[in-house]
């Protein structure tokens, strides 16, 4: 098995309301339509993907309930270039309707991080450290 | 704010035995030791973290309660090149110790795909179709 993941789908209970937070909010590119019913944004590496939460769960197995508005489990970072970025990018958020769950600040492993969550409550971690060094696209190097 | 995921990162209950799972089990490659506490694979794209799922909830907010076994409405997807992998990998995670949630089979999109759930029950979809096509490090040409 090759180690990558190539989609990454969130199910999301409104997806107008997501669509417009990834596209319009935080500027996610994306040719999908929202009559097409499922969202893909044009991310470097692994896609990013919206799907009603009800016909995701369904097409992992019927029957299958959807989670409660408790925390995940899962957390996804946008590592920034500059350290600045990290407040910019929080309040873009902010502005786009996401909720700021812990405002940026200097963190014990050496970095500069905040959180905020998406309309469906997904945490994303925007963060900057010195260490971290980036590839072309964008994207981490390993 | 640039289009990506830097890391997703799994909140996991036994982190050993993710990473023995990710590991040894699916073969994916990581210079971490299980002493530093985290883990991060070298997936190419977005990366892959494991991290105790107490201190991640901790990480993201003070008093978070860490979700419980239901589907958490987010799925990772490993897109292959040729359909008989689908089976090859999920017979590889089935060995690796993950359940099988839904048999490989012809979906209504048009490719075959099935589910596995690690072992914290994190949904991975393998899936194959003809319309898919990748970038030479395996990610999904957008």
């Amino acid at each position: 098995m090759e180690p990558r993941m190539s989609i990454i789908t969130l199910g999301v209970k409104d997806l107008e309301r997501s669509y417009r937070f990834y596209h319009e909010g935080l500027g996610f590119p994306t040719d999908s339509k929202l009559e097409d019913g499922i969202i893909f944004f044009q991310t470097s590496g692994t896609r990013l993907g919206l799907y009603p939460l009800d016909k995701l769960a369904e097409d992992v197995s019927p029957g299958l309930t959807p989670g409660s508005p408790v925390f995940h489990g899962i957390t996804l970072a946008h590592n920034t270039h500059r350290k600045d970025e990290v407040d910019t990018i929080l309040k873009l958020a902010e502005k786009a309707g996401a909720k700021i769950v812990k405002p940026a600040q200097a963190v014990f492993w050496g970095g500069y991080s905040g959180y905020f969550t998406d309309p469906d409550g997904y945490y994303w971690e925007v963060a900057w450290a010195e260490f971290w060094q980036f590839n072309e696209d964008g994207s981490l190097i390993v």
